[in-house]
């Protein structure tokens, strides 16, 4: 696979032939739309297949946002249309659940936003570091009347204990660094100052490991905890229903006219906004 | 269903259609005896049923105890003559498996004693925020003998982990707002002066948000980490044949002279007084 | 069974009829071999078949480390010629699936050094309390290319979360006792001066407990989130293969020419010294 041009949405930066960094880029709101998810795919088969490969951070190049929700600007169609992945899954399941099978190990670094795909996104990886001051972390869906499509029904209840996964889903509200770290929603919230060096220092470490220990070790750890493909693909499924309902359609609509979408105070503070949506 | 009267120890209070309280009112000591469950049974069908509700809190209208162990005064035939819910479970546990798969969301606001009954309730619940100061939860059960039947065993080990799942069954002591927070035992613990607006301004919230989305992020939460009735049902039948134990019925009777079962100090610190019992 | 003496790695002492210690003494740095393991074997047994017994706390007499790594110095024929035990897995494992099932309380008390099969142990006790400033847990075996052979994958990630464990196995470093409480990976971190008492109280408290009740109570806590045998097994196989592998051979050499199996800078601080091993 060759390097992706900085035009890309998802950029691979290749910092050694052991540690890679994956790079979100999509201004100004790092939004999630079907070229999106075609580039990350590409990328998640180079993960994959990559023999010397040990481990991949995931970052954003987008300031104030690690990975946001769906681009509602984007066909639905176009998402929909790409054909399933290697699991059967449709193409966004189908990367979550490549992604903790990947015999490499892979960090979420998160600043700013990260709601909906981008907590999924974290969800779906190893481990996870935030900004203690910087991040927001959010399952908005429940607040407009969708369902999460990307497993974390099954992946935070798992994590975090069912009380505290409801809260985060049916609330709907933004979970701040502190409260994320407290939680177990991430690994650690750390300052912002040395949220780089940690996660650069821990991955350097991990790449000088043993590849077939790591996966091995993974492959255990998965067969202990993670949902199966079934769960993920019924929270999918239900997703896919929520976002036909006219009640969903509707609130969508009325967010956006509060602001949502774009940039600005709405999506800066998606959480409080969302508490002050019509019924 | 109609609107219960007063002097019920089990009332509700509908602050909106999609809002309801369910206050807990049996003085001085919030006992559960067969009564209660017949009443709370009646609401349990109401929330099921409601196509306009959307959220239910839970709490006490008692000083000092959110809801506690069970009324050794009250004729244990009583209670087991119930019969059997829709679940086919006897009468407690059948409610608390209802409760987690009810299409609506459920908050434990805990102030005071949540012994025995009072923790499962708040386990069986969808979330629980609890008074920082004047929170004691515990399940204190085996220090007299008993197990506890209304499925700690099975969901405090989903929700904090074994080790300190078994901490606190095994220790049967009191646990403050402070640990319970740390522990996961509850959502969170707030300063008792913000609780109650913490909560309503929470149940507020929610109560405009959309019934077929709660539902179906609940359904999958359960899908994830909810344990299957039999696991409730095995602990219903141990906590049966606990009861019935002379060791159990000499422990509960010393208990008692010591002061259980009465307003006052061993009711207050149960968790020291238990630890006092002779052998 | 009888006293075993004071040469013994592994020795009993019996506090009262209901409460025993279990110290282990293999200085100077508490490493396991197999004579370590057929005295833990026998101590096994002792455990799970007296009447009396209500409570076991697990502790080490060598300064500095609770249960180390294996010794690499003894035979390792010597220990996989041990016969399989009752459970029909290998005697590590074989002990660290019986003991969550006795039915008794078993209490981790660590202090020092906790890697490897130290951490296995601590997980596979029913309650662990740490001293907060000398406590260094780790699962090392990721990071001299070894996967970790006593459950650590099915039973860390059970009780912290996939993303912590993931953390804690594929990082390989030492975690001390404030991380340690923070992620659950012990039930609390204690000032080391409180740690002693701390302990000796609950264990006293339990030990006055009733025994039908705690076994039943635990009885139902395992079938709740104890992992299955046959995950431990596949543990112990991966485990087995990575220390054939030369790879790990190498790794392990250079490690010992780092200073690690000696006491020294490299036991003490062996999580730094490990993210120095060349690649």
């Amino acid at each position: 696979m060759q390097e992706v041009s900085n035009s890309a949405q998802v950029r691979l930066n290749r910092v050694s032939s052991a540690y890679w960094r994956v790079i979100m880029n999509n201004p100004p709101l790092n939004l999630m739309g079907p070229k999106f998810v075609l580039q990350f795919r590409e990328i998640m088969t180079a993960i994959e297949s990559d023999a010397q490969l040990r481990v991949v951070v995931f970052e954003s190049a987008v300031d104030g946002f690690f990975l946001n929700h769906a681009d509602f600007d984007t066909k639905f169609e176009d998402l929909t249309a790409i054909p399933q992945g290697p699991t059967g899954l449709e193409a966004w399941p189908d990367i979550l659940v490549r992604l903790p099978r990947a015999p490499v190990v892979t960090i979420a670094k998160i600043r700013g936003r990260a709601t909906g795909n981008g907590s999924e996104l974290t969800l779906a990886c190893d481990m996870s570091f935030a900004s203690r001051e910087r991040t927001r972390l959010s399952q908005w869906e429940v607040a407009v009347g969708m369902v999460a499509g990307g497993g974390p029904m099954a992946r935070l209840s798992r994590q975090i204990g069912r009380n505290r996964a409801l809260e985060v889903l049916l609330g709907s509200d933004d979970i701040g660094g502190e409260l994320a770290e407290a939680y177990g929603y991430v690994n650690r919230a750390l300052p912002d100052a040395e949220l780089d060096g940690f996660v650069d220092t821990l991955a350097n470490r991990i790449s000088g490991f043993d590849k077939w220990a790591i996966a091995n070790t993974k492959r255990l750890v998965n067969a202990a905890v993670s949902p199966p493909d079934v769960e993920i693909a019924a929270g999918w499924e239900a997703c896919m229903a929520s976002v036909a309902r006219p009640t969903t359609l509707a609130r969508v609509r009325a967010f956006r006219e509060l602001g949502f979408h774009e940039p600005g105070d709405v999506e800066d503070r998606m959480g409080f906004y969302l508490g002050r949506l019509g019924r």
